[in-house]
């Protein structure tokens, strides 16, 4: 049974149209992925946009909501901190469904008809450190200021002459706003990864997503959990550390691995892991999927 | 030869004050480290701010400054992300001097009354990160506005009765200001880890620091590369990964070792690192002082 088939599975067990979590309002990239989805899917689904990644997530852990998407990593700009701090604050068991990777274009929204105008510029952390050299050369007295989106600040843009917004150009298009520069970001290849998650169990995938804590105050325990993989040559994708927010020097480990759930060296890791590290979550198996 | 030892050697062969570049204005943490260090260390020495945290990284790189303090991480929000990607992108041969880490105690700095006055909060993106919880809950509606320092804004708050500054003690001292609320950090214990750069080799201490990326597209690269580690039982007290910007899924990868440079085993980790790593870069061994 693939992932796909599980979800539909889920889907016609509870015989409604499935709700989604993104963030919003409308227009943000992680809409985008989420429409992605639902089409890749073909899924009789609806859109429920939050204000914020973590009343997004909690709007699933509640039951309002069927799925959640949020963002989990940019190429240029790294982890996004409240996707992993909520997914390891989260009492519930979500499992990550897919993964979802899509490829971002930021423009610079603006009624100002040139740079000078523009005294303020409005956008989700995440898209103003990814545009922070463009905005540095070409806007350097700007105030930066943090949004919890997107396209949070776009429906009052119309009445902020001397404001800009770093948002998609389909963002632009939907509020009706001009663009005045695009592409900013500061690479070419910007790609953000999307996380599905829900309660389906997540079976067969490509890429399985775990985190730990390590025990306060003992040297080489990071050492014996990485041990696990290496001795029975599983592969870690990635490795992210995250503060428990306890104390300096104690993190959350949260690794990618390279490997299906149910793969017995696996369930070997994880059963191992259990007898050298503090806490333990699982997300999963799931596979990943390029928007174009 | 203490790296205490080294840093004095170096100052007296440059026959001048040492200059120190930290993140300015004045009143940041980043002065506090620098003040506790020039006092645990006894140097003559001249304090150099600079308005961004790159911008105190190039100017040692350009030979301005003797040493540069910069934070690299928080207990609360985990890595300076701009810190970390200075570290990388430095064409020079830093070596780190000393970690030294500071508390901290974020107040809300004010000339407004009361909390319903406050329209803007302006602060280090660590800082506002560090203060969400707390300003989720008593200012949910104020806007975050990203500042390159904690002092930046604190010169002109004078004008700005509807904003107010999230900075140290300290610095609303320095300006005259007075604190409305705190502590207003979302745990009681936040620390901050700086790192004070600089070229005099760095010799002995408990720590070294590396940063490696890994050839791209090669399954078990990461394995191969934490396994040389493990196989010596040499500890990681933390591994941090950030992307190269690359591409989505090519990440550096900063280590924290629990062993000095000149440990012989340590030496054979870093010979057998350049085979299988694609680039190396060695930030050098050091001492971590708590700053009382």
């Amino acid at each position: 049974m693939t992932s796909y088939d599980s979800i539909l599975d889920y889907h016609f067990k509870i015989m409604a149209s499935l709700t989604i979590a993104h963030l919003g309002p409308a227009g943000t990239y992680a809409e985008t992925a989420t429409i992605a989805y639902i089409e890749s899917t073909q899924l009789d689904a609806e859109l429920c946009p939050y204000p914020t990644i973590p009343q997004a997530i909690e709007a699933l852990e509640a039951g309002q909501v069927d799925l959640a998407v949020v963002p989990v990593e940019n190429s240029l700009e790294g982890s996004v901190n409240t996707t992993l701090d909520s997914l390891w604050r989260s009492t519930q068991d979500l499992q990550i469904q897919r993964a979802l990777v899509l490829s971002i274009e930021h423009q610079l929204v603006t009624l100002a008809q040139d740079f000078s105008q523009i005294q303020k510029v409005y956008s989700h952390p995440q898209a103003l450190g990814q545009c922070q050299w463009w905005l540095d050369r070409h806007l350097p007295e700007a105030q930066r200021i943090s949004t919890n989106s997107t396209t949070e600040i776009l429906a009052h843009l119309g009445e902020l002459p001397k404001a800009a917004a770093i948002s998609s150009p389909r963002a632009a298009q939907l509020y009706g706003l001009p663009v005045l520069a695009g592409p900013i970001g500061d690479q070419p290849d910007n790609q953000t990864r999307f996380l599905v998650l829900g309660y389906p169990p997540a079976t067969i995938g490509t890429h399985t997503s775990l985190v730990f804590t390590l025990p306060a105050n003992r040297p080489g325990a990071l050492l014996a959990a990485l041990e696990q993989f290496a001795r029975r040559n599983i592969n870690l994708s990635r490795i992210e550390s995250r503060p428990t927010k306890r104390s300096l020097g104690e993190y959350l480990f949260f690794v990618d691995i390279e490997a299906n759930g149910s793969e017995p060296l696996l369930a070997e890791v994880v059963q191992e892991l259990t007898t050298c590290v503090e806490k333990i979550k699982s997300f999963g198996s799931y596979h990943i999927t390029t928007i174009d």
